[in-house]
């Protein structure tokens, strides 16, 4: 066994750099923990000027990540750059061509490209580590490939996205209203401060999702089409209105096997006020695996920032160090199932409408109407007027429908002109 | 690396057979997430004739566990008789000389010779794993292990009995007394029909509590004197007045480095009902983890039973299949520390105390006067009369008050003729 393992850190933005502080406080304990040493040998980033938090030794600073090859044998490199494709790609690929481990918490890069990267690390016998890339601090990856490893596992739901959970919440504690939550969001660092458009409209939490499908279902990473949808349009109204019916709001990833056929979402769902999923508020995250003979297993913790990634970043490296040589998605890539996708219309939730309508006689009529003629039955139904604006809000509660009807019902009363704005639709979660 | 692993299963009750079932029709699938294969050689239990719900190989039966390794190369051995001593300490012993791997759910065997055992394994340089000696299925020794090796872990609690959580939620919910709920809870396999005390006062989970400490502070399993209190003298009132308080009771065991010295403890807790650990009910367990730089980590799921048990055991075995040679406590055994007891008279809490009085004036007083001179503050109280008994209820919420204040005002008032039982005391959890 090797007793000492050269390490390089690519990337020293505010992951890399905590990270980086992380190695170098920690060397000692590693050691301990593992029984060798590691040696940082190579640093990169875009800029070594760039104000950082932590020091770091700049004789070992390389401008080119590509250079860095040349000059030394690197046991581990950690990518910590974070695009999904560019650069990020490219240094991970050389490093694997090299037989250089890689550990990265980029979710961008492995739901796009973690097949191809899996089965050259397996070719290389190195090991593609991405703890980090699935809710932060929360050792799930690890979870699912050996604690519950021989677990049929039925699906993977949670909540994966930090900031969206974060925003929910404190629309409903301050009254707040989307927009406003979201500045403040910015000001404390939840949300990005230019755009945050891939945190809200449900494609960071996607990533995650097309990540646990892989290693709960020990199939390829799947590149399918499929139900995307963030909380951009959640209004105030929708969390007030939640709340009376004792619901919350929560944006949620889901995965499951529907007969076999893979049916992975991101969408906002209402979730039963006392249930566990919504008591998780705020920036955590939560992820809850059904599976056999297991029965239903929860993880919750703190789902982004530098300390909690590290953390992971961190197992990534004690597992390389005590020698796990591993496949990165579970099995031999030759090995990785795929799945059809399951056919979206099919489906079936109680479903949240909310309806701002002229305040007039026979409007009511026109939507149930609509709601009849598509086979969707009524299980709950609140007007509340709005008689200064000669408005009023319709919320219906629908029983279960399949998402085809409500699609085709919506379509159709899209062109109603009683109607003002596009309805809310929020599926209930079972 | 080995092709093809011989496997024994010692101890044939109810997680023994259940685990020999999961390694027969599993056996498929643990060769494509290994590569490598399993062939259980030899079984053994005290009575080959009892009746069990899996049929199993009667060829390679033994009545006599050590004659096994007499005739066997075995590189797998399950320990699961289940006993803190006697022949599973021997058999455990017998395998790791033998250069044999050994996997158990035993809390009992390790928690009280896991140190010896894990020199043991250590020095013949084979595995030791207990995954599932603690909560089940859920892979909380492994997280702590692996996921969060490099955290500063400070502090693990949690539900870790699920046959007292059981008890605890069905009187609540029932509205029934202890001793009425113990038995439904003994007909539907929760609690040992025979002997349930180790659950009931709190041993069982003391036992998980020093498997939990050494793991997350990389010491010695300690074998130090500490606070054990179970749920025997919780009454249907005591959970009653907890729900008017909007508080829940729960059996959490602790473990926490108060100033670099150990403090475990048991014992039943007043929770928020609107927290996380207070929403934890029925028979799953849930431990907390708070560690830097991840922050909060919570695993929750299902605590008992040979189907958790078995994923828990599985996970073990395939961790061992893949080739990792790991310290049975984490860290080598030279390098474990130990720390010195936490002072259990400077435990500080908010206290819950009930007092039955005789229903006359003075009472009151002679109470709080008692609370007075030992310095507990009282936050909140709250009499009941009972008329009709010539009876009255006080309750008391102190201010947090060090547990030798405590101690020694309630000594002072079991003297007190006006007061008509031994009072109760309940902790509220911070």
């Amino acid at each position: 066994m090797k007793k000492k393992y050269n390490i390089a850190v690519v990337g020293l933005g505010q992951i890399g750099s905590y990270l980086l502080n992380e190695l170098n406080i920690k060397k000692k304990i590693i050691e301990v923990k593992t029984g060798v040493k590691i040696n940082i040998v190579a640093i990169s980033a875009k800029n070594i000027k760039k104000k950082r938090k932590f020091k770091f030794n700049k004789k070992i600073f390389f401008s080119n990540p590509f250079e860095i090859f040349k000059k030394h044998k690197v046991d581990i490199l950690f990518e910590a750059i974070g695009m999904s494709d560019g650069i990020s790609k490219k240094i991970v690929e050389e490093a694997l061509n090299n037989k250089t481990h890689v550990i990265t918490p980029n979710k961008g890069l492995i739901s796009k490209h973690g097949n191809s990267l899996a089965k050259l690390a397996e070719k290389n016998n190195v090991n593609l580590e991405f703890e980090a890339s699935v809710a932060g601090g929360i050792p799930i990856l690890r979870t699912i490939k050996e604690g519950l490893t021989t677990n049929k596992i039925t699906k993977v739901y949670g909540i994966l996205n930090g900031t969206c959970n974060y925003i929910l919440s404190e629309m409903e504690n301050s009254n707040q209203k989307f927009t406003d939550v979201l500045i403040k969001a910015q000001k404390l660092g939840y949300a990005e401060p230019g755009n945050p458009k891939l945190d809200l409209n449900g494609f960071d939490a996607f990533a995650k999702v097309r990540i646990l499908s892989a290693l709960a279902f020990n199939s390829k990473i799947s590149h399918q089409k499929c139900l995307m949808e963030g909380i951009e349009r959640i209004e105030l109204d929708d969390i007030k209105i939640a709340n009376q019916l004792d619901l919350r709001i929560k944006l949620l990833g889901i995965t499951e096997l529907k007969n076999d056929k893979l049916f992975e979402t991101v969408h906002p769902c209402m979730v039963g006020k006392s249930s566990y999923i919504g008591n998780v508020n705020g920036v955590m995250n939560a992820v809850i695996t059904e599976g056999k003979p297991v029965g239903e297993s929860v993880l919750q913790g703190e789902g982004a920032g530098p300390g909690p990634t590290s953390s992971s970043l961190l197992s990534d490296l004690l597992s390389i160090l005590r020698g796990n040589i591993k496949k990165p998605l579970g099995v031999s890539f030759s090995n990785l199932k795929s799945f059809k996708p399951y056919n979206v219309n099919n489906y079936t939730n109680s479903l949240y409408l909310r309806f701002v309508v002229r305040d007039k006689p026979g409007v009511l009529s026109q939507i149930t109407n609509s709601l009849a003629k598509f086979n969707i039955s009524v299980k709950r139904l609140i007007q509340t007027p709005d008689k200064k604006n000669n408005k009023a809000t319709i919320v219906i509660i629908t029983h279960k429908t399949p998402e085809i009807n409500c699609r085709n019902c919506l379509s159709l009363l899209k062109r109603n002109k009683n109607i003002l704005k596009a309805p809310t639709l929020i599926r209930l979660f079972d």
